[in-house]
């Protein structure tokens, strides 16, 4: 048995793969269905590896991705980004330039949010035993909530809504790989947490997250799976740029696996919807509510289609194209 | 300008390219010369990329690498290690067997200090792009000290003391990567918060560091030009194994930039050092004093030699062996 391109799709396979390994560390793992873990006075932590080719692209580069990447998962947790903790592997024979380059939006991104960078590692590979740049990034802050928000908060009945346009940095990474003309699609990297921050203040606010790897249609995958609930959306209702629909078609994706990294999907309770999108209209115009969270079919997502059937979501069962993240 | 093996090496290149990222960083970084900071509530944070080849060696693997190795850092600070978060890089074709290897051998001896793990992320690269497993690990912990160790805290007259043999971790890695006979060499990867812990019951106890990438004559050169002080240091009393001595000997490697990987330098005042050697004896048999801080050619290193002359110890300007960590 041998390690699959698939194992890092963010869908199944890997899913499979980090059961594994919480398997081993059964007794000595703090394991709550979230990408942020919260420790003592309220501390979120989270870890993220990106190895993203090509290291530049329009929107963005590693080194915001890194950044936006590992904060944006506190973010959706209803956590402060306050710190981050980097770590460089870098092939030896970059240039110098391109790793000073991805530093600077790095710090670039980290300003904006005032996150302080508190420790860092640099290793240096020999040519062949890496590809640029891999960069991992550990982001700690604090849980700013009265209750963390997180897929144990699900209710019957909570409303389901996507910050923005979906699948956009999947859709362009795709495009760059496949040498597509990319018109003028840009990756939505972006930090989550100037959009989640007013969120914090509003109590039926339940449960966020990041739609990375695998895309909406994995998290949802992951809440209805984890809460033991139903998730229905609807396709017409779920906000898309007319480019990812294109590349999407050309390539034959699915737009729900297609990575985001600066949407998040949100669930709320009705009686909160309106504060809520009132609150997320200022800085994402294009949010909308996409479906609810249902008692009927536990553990199982459906999408009613345009044509007005219904079908079942399910996560990547194989890797669309790696090193998207 | 292109990145080069020699900026891995821990040493002098390391150095300025670590001052570059951190000049780009300048100010949104809490930068204190210590390889763990420590932020509010005494909280230590540390992290570290680990690439060892091979994966597997005498006396460990990179899974317990990555452990002791981050733990390590916050121990040497006074820092009790409670978390790790682990990010793993893993090439496709890896053998699952060799990844759950490493994995149960960080969950051993994470078990074995009560060390959670609170979050991870697994990347899969293409074949080519990695060479088989890098794991990136970032350590958490409680500060227990009153005053926290560190390189601010060095005095003239101040008691220099190895925990053990040096070199063995630098001297096996190149060993098997030159093909060399290990005889029953074997590396001292081992958690040093079992060592430390006692340690931070006595107020005398200064500054500490595993003797890492770059070796023991690279803490020592970061000592004395943080704290602008000089150390000397006595040839004769470097503990080192036989076969430590004759490997640096076949290779033509200073012993002092060989690394460790469970020894540390520990700076103590004299009024406690007879506590601090009672309390090292029992875990750490090997232990000895090995010079002293100066106030004497602030900045510098020296070495009094076997034969009577003194010698001033640099850090390594380029890279012996690359990934030894």
């Amino acid at each position: 048995m041998f390690i699959e391109i698939k194992h890092g799709s963010g869908g199944r396979p890997t899913q499979e793969l980090i059961k594994e390994i919480l398997e081993i560390y059964r007794d000595q793992s703090v394991n709550d269905l979230e990408d942020c873990a919260l420790i003592e006075n309220g501390i979120g932590v989270t870890i993220d590896g990106f190895t993203v080719s090509p290291r530049f692209f329009p929107g963005g580069d590693i080194g915001k991705l890194a950044i936006c990447g590992s904060t944006n998962d506190l973010a959706v947790r209803g956590v402060r980004p306050n710190y981050v903790a980097v770590s460089f592997l870098i092939e030896e024979g970059l240039p110098k330039d391109e790793l000073f380059r991805a530093v600077d939006s790095a710090y670039r991104v980290s300003k904006e949010l005032d996150v302080k960078f508190i420790a860092g590692d640099t290793k240096v590979l020999p040519k062949g035993q890496a590809d640029g740049i891999y960069i991992t990034c550990c982001a700690l802050g604090q849980s700013v909530t009265d209750r963390p928000w997180g897929v144990n908060e699900l209710s019957p009945g909570d409303v389901i809504i996507a910050t923005g346009p979906v699948g956009q940095h999947g859709a362009l990474i795709a495009a760059l790989r496949y040498g597509l003309d990319v018109d003028e699609l840009e990756s939505d990297c972006a930090p989550l947490w100037p959009l989640m921050e007013p969120l914090t203040k509003i109590p039926g606010v339940k449960c966020a997250r990041d739609c990375t790897r695998g895309g909406l249609g994995t998290v949802l995958c992951e809440w209805a799976e984890g809460a033991s609930l139903g998730i229905e959306i609807d396709e017409d209702l779920i906000p898309l740029t007319r480019q990812v629909i294109s590349l999407a078609d050309v390539l034959g994706f699915d737009v729900l696996h297609l990575a985001c990294e600066g949407t998040a999907v949100i669930a709320v309770d009705p009686d909160c919807l309106h504060e809520v999108l009132s609150s997320l209209k200022e800085k994402a115009p294009l949010c909308a509510v996409i479906g609810k969270v249902t008692d009927e079919h536990p553990g199982i997502v459906g999408l009613k289609t345009s044509i007005g059937g219904m079908r079942v979501v399910d996560m990547p069962l194989g890797e669309m194209v790696p090193r998207i993240c």
